[in-house]
């Protein structure tokens, strides 16, 4: 859905062979047609496949067998298999392994985190932050993407996000209603969304009436007050609960109704395992 | 300690504010003077500063403050402090305290293996793996330089390293001596190191000799029993750990007496906790 | 504002001086220290300087004097002055005019537009399109803001905006509700903007309920009744307008009271004109 | 015949879909197959066709049917069509669009200029400067060849062009003589080529006997007057006007018999219009 | 064997024609089919051939017949045979040419050193250093290769040398024994090879048994003294030449017995001699 | 005299030191101040000394001394001093001196042709192909400019040349005034160049009258057969010379008075011997 340049797939190749393998090469292997299969050893998210098709097209390798992206298998299968001469087999091995690994578990835990959310609210959307290992922003993004998940924000241009960071540098730092009603005449195609990091910001926030309220680390208990308080006050947008969210509580702030809960944690997710076969035809 | 090119420090900017800052531009923020303090809130190993720095120059701002990178520390302190136009500060915060956060976090596990294992055994080396996330190779390497650790490969032309895939595509697969004979030959200039993983490899190929043995998955007892096993062979050359090692069972691997502990654990640490404050002066 | 990345600049200055100046170079034109300034001929909107400073630095010159960009200037004035070897001055040169001219010219077009809109609505904004000229998306964006104008959406993963081959595409293409509904669902941190090419798709659209409707090619007529229309429907969310809104037009365009008018006419604005004067010191 | 690198066909496409196209995302828009159209509504040039195929390759999809680059075109025609996953097809659509609409203005702009000088002096060329738009030379260039011009100087080091800028850092301003002997010991495989930039100018330029003097902003009356001269003082080199030269007077500059037409303004045209259609199969 | 990454192929094209080919484009010279063969003169060895293809591919050309990497020919062959449109065969012609006549003949310069000095001892390595021609890395070590050299070391990661520059920086300069005891606990992967510039140094060398000694500059007598030092002194590891050794000694001191001789003089080999024909079919 | 990206530096860069320098890591070398010398042992010319600063700038380190590039000197001087953390000075030392070495040693080559050739014709130019080794165009460029040697075609869209493979695909082989002809037409700001292979073509090209007849080995004899034969012709244009030429002949070509020798040979010139000293402070 996301396309990666051949430069990140050349740079992905150079990061692990950039003077080809020496192993093989002193063993002269090459010359000889092989195949090699990726398996998955987990339940797993597909995510990666198709970029690794594409890196292993570029050394010359041909894949008769891929699953598409973003689909959740439970059982080991095989996620994809190339033929071609070894030494190339060899030259793709780890580096096509590397992202499939990475790519699923990222998928993967982005997935359970739909699905476990989703038990409690079946419209709830899972965001992802732009806060991905630095490097890695296209291929994680495709990553949660295959999961399920949603982008959060792109980069800092992408949607209006007032971080208190913001209003200390304006010279009425506690005026919401003039930093919000600035932003959507600044920028009156985007929601107009404000961070509060406390009840009583969340208080002012609602009472200055932005499209979306992000309550940044709110217990599920303290978001169910914000929504009481929110309702109360007749606030006619959205809360949204970021920081902190994980597969272990995610659960009980999908319960609390909010439409959507912003996370980072997929990206340090724990690789899939998945096992390569490589073997001469 | 390694060099990281302009390209991939602007690679980091441009994954985050190609676009610049929204937010600020559109509450009018710049032409202020401000300054922004980077500060950890938990014990940690920095990593990731000097490049900071260099990144938030691209923007046109001035650190004044910096510590250096491969420190631990245990206290809250200010690691970096730059300062210069507030909309530059706002551009550069999040994609500064990301390096951070991650750096810190990778250089940061990495050190407490190393700390971990001396106390069993003061000699030993914590070697990290070329398995690192895809396109996060220099960063990753630097970080984990920072905290004590080696590389065990950076790319695969680096070392010799003979695995079970290699031997499947010979002639003769199970011939270990022929295998290390032409890895000898071929590459006179490098130490021959093969992967054994299981007892029954470990015994041929502590027959064949090689410079070094590495033992993938192996626990701790059964590497001292290949220990043992190489002892009553005459074997000259060294048996290195690698496979399932991290913070939990470290220093069982490092009483075995083995000198090398290869793991892949630092590149998913968790991130550092890093705080940021940014205000106009 | 935003970032121009140095390999950016180096593109610039190698499209024109990939091998130096010949003329120069054969004229035995090096080693003496001269001066060049730019002046604007006629009323302009600065822009680009910034970025030209930085590849003449690149060129090993010095900037001695520099206005800010974003400034709406009526007088002939030094945009910028810098001194160095005559060799690096000749090299310099034309890049930067070229630069400044463009970039001048399309801030100017983009200022003009806001100031004459403005005359009927004080609150409008111009919002630029991405229909930028191939390869000068981060120039010109810069030079549109410089010219106060804001970014329609800076690429097409930015904002919702549903075209008529977006509902070509789907089973119900006329379900603008169920579109609109989908929208909102899968991206519910953004607007939901759909484009309506007619009255009757204008109506269509009201009715499902958007947060915008842009018209696109409506005439400031249309765009009236299209208002008088939603008024009638309650219509909560915002008209916009865009298709063929330049400058001789844009006056009747902004009395309809449309709180974003979106265009691409600056892109296509013609380069200001800039009078380079280089001598030895 | 130009060739243009993946590089820059990959910088087009991260321009504007480096996070792919949300809205179709949003809507589920995958998997289908569908076919897209680009049609000119006016005449014009054909010009990015081959670009646009080779871009729309990158994003998997097969072109069906294209016209050649380089043909005028008068009536309402097919210029491309492509077919694959409508996802890929609505990602490519705008910078196909946009290439297309830019180069084949830039085409018509120059084939229009040909053929109207062309009425006058069946031989004369309109050759194109190095003043095109920062980032845009390869295709700008690409753009004019189509349409029948030819390349003035692509760069500063590809001809000898003695401006006034350089003679005013020359020990003897004006000794043209010495420097037209110095180019050409220098430069000895190039015509030595001077600007004029007025009548006096052009008298000093005639008697130092350059082959070709540049007569930049000469009405065609000057450049007749100038000719005149030339004849007189046994002139043989050739006499080109630069300057001002558009489509509005191009036939006056022709008529006036000079070999070359030195012109920036095809850079500046008018995009065409071309409309896409893009359906599900 | 090594991945050459697209970027790299275009740069060599566009070394050459980013501009296309004049002539050819002023003759009007396309359309039409063609072929283009290249035929060695004189005996060679292979190399650049299949990169040649690559970069025939991306101008629009079929490769039709070509000779595999790495073969020693003696006699006139034709390397590699291309069809397509004469305007792309002139625009490859060259970048192609100059390719494989470099390539052949730095492969064809090792392949000669390794036949030489195989005479003397058929066991014997060539191994080619890293002080290869600036910008020429991947293209000269893939014909080193082809050639049946091997890579002394790729870069200055790659492997331990310790250098007098080093020792110098240290606070025991002389202290071999420390030196060494260091760098096999920080790199015990790796052999700690050590150079020696005189015979005083391989003195103090062998005492402080480093795996390898490398003799820098000694003439095929001192490494025989060498030799019989260390045997002497029981010294398990090895000795290896490097420094001027070429074409004209390399049997000397290939008699010497040392397993390892290291040499940069391939890459300034004189260039192979490549006919090339280009006929419209 | 021609710019060089920041880019390549960082690629020759990358190309030694990617992951460091692993024998000063490994010593624990660092955090102390050094210096280090780059000192010529025979005469030469010197070349890419401002490169090399640059390049040890990007490196954390400063240039306090250093020679201009484009001198010939006869004496052992230093060329350039750098000062910084010792680790640095490692890291950049062999870059450094293989840039020197090379561009010293092109330099120097394209000196002495200088030199000789003028003894016998002051007037006469070297003029350096584009028959560069692959990847080195503008580093090789630049050393030819230091020592004196000018551009024949810096790529095959810079002059027109017309080889007998242009003429083998027109439809009038032979006919070359037609030829010469539609390229004064199509490319009337060049000077028409042809290449002759033999005496016959020379003869046809003589005929023709280009504005420059490239004589392509020929014999010192031989060409003063051409030039006699030009001169009976009347024949306007120059006879230049071209293949074979090199210090051991180039005396005898310059003495037949042709204004320009063509000639590849500096680009194969041995490297200059450079001695580097590196200590700490």
């Amino acid at each position: 859905m996301i396309y990666m340049p051949d430069s990140l797939l050349e740079y992905y190749l150079l990061e692990d062979i950039s003077m080809g393998d020496l192993t093989t090469r002193s063993l002269g292997l090459h010359g000889k047609p092989g195949r090699m299969t990726f398996t998955n050893r987990q339940p797993t998210t597909t995510s990666g496949i198709k970029l690794s098709e594409r890196l292993l097209n570029k050394l010359g390798l041909k894949v008769t067998a891929a699953l598409a992206d973003g689909m959740n298998i439970t059982e080991p299968q095989v996620l994809l298999c190339a033929e071609g001469d070894i030494a190339a087999l060899h030259q793709g091995w780890k580096v096509a392994q590397n992202i499939l690994e990475w790519s699923c578990g990222v998928a993967h835990a982005a997935s359970k985190l739909v699905q476990q959310a989703r038990t409690q609210n079946p419209q709830v959307q899972i965001a992802c932050t732009r806060k991905s290992i630095p490097g890695t922003r296209l291929l994680a993004t495709t990553a949660i993407l295959d999961g399920g998940a949603i982008i959060h924000r792109a980069g800092c241009a992408e949607t209006i996000l007032l971080f208190a960071n913001h209003r200390h540098c304006l010279p009425q730092p506690f005026d919401w209603q003039q930093h919000i009603a600035q932003l959507r005449r600044n920028a009156p195609e985007k929601k107009v969304i404000v961070e509060a990091d406390s009840m009583s910001e969340a208080e002012l926030a609602i009472k200055a009436k932005p499209d979306i309220i992000q309550l940044d680390k709110f217990s599920p208990q303290q978001i169910l007050e914000a929504l009481n308080l929110a309702a109360q006050q007749g606030f006619r947008g959205q809360l949204i609960a970021a920081g902190g969210i994980k597969l272990s509580n995610i659960q009980d702030y999908a319960a609390t109704g909010v439409p959507v809960l912003v996370t980072s944690s997929p990206y340090y997710a724990k690789p899939a395992d998945i096992k390569v076969t490589l073997k001469p035809n």
